[in-house]
């Protein structure tokens, strides 16, 4: 199919769908650093991570070796409910940049979570339906992970208890009551169900909660509840394996045109968007294959990344979760709350970390006015209302392409747009009112935090 | 492809997009009942409609006989970005309800209008273009239509002039947020910015407005503004016309891989969608070349196909428009406010209008808490979060597959899934707390309005 005309939108069929997913670890020759107890300061076992994660999950967490696991029949079915999804030429976006750069984006908006969480959460929901659970607990904070997870606990008949960051459960109340719809319980956090969250609200009374000490009584729950396990939608190992369905999806529809681009860019919060959508790219230039630039765009306002350090830490502002070697700005860094989307995790993924590290990918901050105009470019062009998470992709995507356009290179960019911006238009409604405003933490207080990181 | 195991979604191939709209008035015996001047009692004229309309879609409202209309390349570019829509097997529904049936839907939802609007915002929006005009006005009640109106003139670069009904101005500020990321000027009726709507805010001081009154906003300002035309999104003949594409893809799947409907279901407001599903279905059956079963859903809070009369009356509640032959419960016939979704307008398109005179279609209406019962159901099972309108259709869908669990009927059921909830969580919420109520009007009620129905 190599001569032909490249539709606007490349769906694979069934039959051609991934049927395993790719775990990039193995073909890392330095593995990421493995988790720590926090206590003994030695590795986390398995029968240690087993008391907070499901037991299959906990194998795919650890397993630095094992190229592909089988994705269950279960899940297959599950994803071809809302999979395979579109890998987008976007040619409106060229021809309105008149730009000689060809672009794609792989869109995993259109399902009703509204992102790629969803690849995750049936995994993990599965795994625990498997172990002959009766459920699970999570965080949520802007609400894209917590619906997901809600949506996959439906199907599976599975309880669903999901801790909400008091301040979005009362600001996005729709998320709370899409989430409602799947039959979630969701409980605004800190709240009094559990220790930690009755110590927190006794110390900061009116507090309106932080995605760290939602992750702490959801973690609480899990390990305290008779058949409950925790489960979390980015960061961890086993959530960027689920995830390289993005980026086999995409690799597989490229071949099928000829196409192979030369800059992959996703946005990174945790890492689980861009860890799935460039593994089996990632996985070429590892084994030495073939080349590609992988740029990560964080928000300057929490610039893990760009500006923050190579170590072990917390991934938590409890501080009860095990340690994790990443690029770090400290477990008590929370971004300004001027900060309008997600993205807003202190660290990243210990195998992108790894990566970046060593100089195989890399990274650039962009300022949250610049993501939405780009964002509201993007809207007008190609017709889709993007997540700000997925802006800060798209706004790289554009300056490249204007690069291209200067340089006359005609480059492939492909990038990850990871959702939907519909339950975003508060921030919206900011930008367009021009009330949006940019934050740049200053050295002295990224220093700060910095200096309370713990001493392994 | 018939023996084929057929995949949970069916996509055409670009290749295989229509390309040509299907004119259902050409294979009706008995046309539709044209549009009369209210002033004059006779058929309007293409110049009397020109003031009005744009001058193609003057051509498609009254051309009757004309069976095929080519889809300008701008507009084929255009669908390219967000059709072809997938036509879904619904595996997990059919064995979630042990149903022998075989229930397949047409999702318009995957585009960021939410809806099947966009299928004709983009065409009039051509038409206005191509007339050189500056720009369109319309009217909007809960927002999908001016959503995908807005698209479609940020595209082309058309200016969008929307009158939004006051009380959704300020309960939906997400729609309307929406609109002006896509270029619109969005303003509340009743405004002051009209004559009409001076006039309506100085008889109803605090009034909120309602579509009716929108609408003849929305006129006014079409009709007095240098180069601007009036759009509308449901009801009229060259709206139905656009919509064909709907049908035309979905027959095109089914034949692809051998299916044949036996019932074929969609929701009824104004008719955009039903008449753009059907269509060519009913082309075969109006040509005698194969049979169907067709069911229109409406609210039983709004049922001008159950209980309303065939008969001329106003298109708006300020009696500007031209009559309209068409079923109805009278121009000042509106819902009780505690209905929820869309499907709100008191009449119906006259194309459907004179087919379900003729018996070729059925009707059914369905109360409020029935449908989003059938809409959560829907949302668990299947994954996506569906509309309160196209809930309507789902809810008979339901219905008619449990009917063949108890009768053992292997039947075909096709339906419309028109668009997404995502905007209509309040209503969602509403059921979650039990306050959601039906209404059904009392025979008095429906005398009362229709007796104020004009004298032809």
């Amino acid at each position: 199919m190599a001569n032909e005309k490249i539709p606007y939108k490349i769906y694979l069929n069934e039959s051609e769908m991934p049927k395993q997913w790719y775990n990039m670890r193995a073909d890392m020759k330095t593995k990421p650093a493995p988790l720590l107890n926090p206590g003994t300061g030695k590795p986390m076992t398995a029968e240690e991570l087993s008391v907070v994660f499901c037991k299959d999950l906990v194998e795919q967490e650890l397993d630095n070796d094992t190229k592909y696991f089988d994705i269950p029949d279960e899940i297959l079915s599950f994803y071809k409910m809302y999979r395979p999804s579109p890998l987008v030429r976007a040619y409106c976006l060229e021809e309105k940049l008149q730009t000689p750069a060809k672009i794609y984006y792989k869109f995993e908006g259109n399902n009703t979570s509204g992102s790629h969480k969803l690849n995750s959460a049936i995994a993990q929901a599965y795994y625990a339906k498997k172990q002959g659970l009766k459920g699970v607990t999570t965080e949520t904070g802007a609400g894209q992970w917590g619906t997901a997870l809600s949506m996959a606990c439906a199907y599976l008949n599975l309880d669903c208890k999901v801790f909400m960051v008091k301040c979005s459960y009362e600001q996005k109340p729709f998320r709370r009551e899409v989430m409602r719809t799947y039959g979630a319980s969701v409980t605004p956090s800190p709240s009094m169900e559990t220790e930690v969250g009755k110590r927190i609200n006794a110390a900061h009374p009116g507090t309106t909660g932080s995605l760290g000490c939602a992750i702490s009584e959801a973690v609480e729950v899990a390990t305290k509840s008779e058949g409950y396990r925790y489960v979390l939608g980015s960061v961890l190992n086993q959530v960027l394996l689920h995830q390289s369905v993005i980026g086999l999806e995409t690799k597989a529809a490229m071949d099928k045109y000829g196409i192979k681009p030369d800059l992959i860019i996703g946005c990174a919060g945790g890492g689980s968007n861009l860890g799935g959508l460039i593994a089996p790219f990632m996985g070429e230039k590892l084994r030495g294959e073939a080349d590609y630039r992988f740029i990560a765009v964080e928000p300057a306002s929490c610039p893990s990344f760009t500006r923050g350090v190579y170590a072990y830490d917390f991934c938590d502002t409890g501080m009860v979760c095990p340690l994790a070697k990443m690029y770090t700005l400290g477990s008590d860094f929370i971004p300004s709350p001027n900060h309008a989307g997600g993205l807003r995790f202190h660290g990243m993924s210990s195998t992108l970390s790894e990566l970046y590290h060593e100089g195989l990918m890399e990274a650039r901050a962009v300022n949250q006015t610049d993501v939405f105009e780009a964002a509201e470019y993007f809207a007008r062009v190609e017709g889709i209302l993007p997540a700000p998470e997925s802006s800060h992709a798209i706004r790289v995507a554009l300056d490249e392409a204007i690069r291209c356009r200067e340089t006359g290179e005609e480059k492939t960019i492909l990038f990850g747009l990871t959702g939907t911006g519909y339950f975003d238009l508060v921030a919206y409604q900011k930008y367009h009112d021009g009330t949006m405003t940019d934050y740049i933490p200053t050295d002295e207080e990224l220093a700060q935090y910095r200096a309370k990181l713990p001493k392994v």
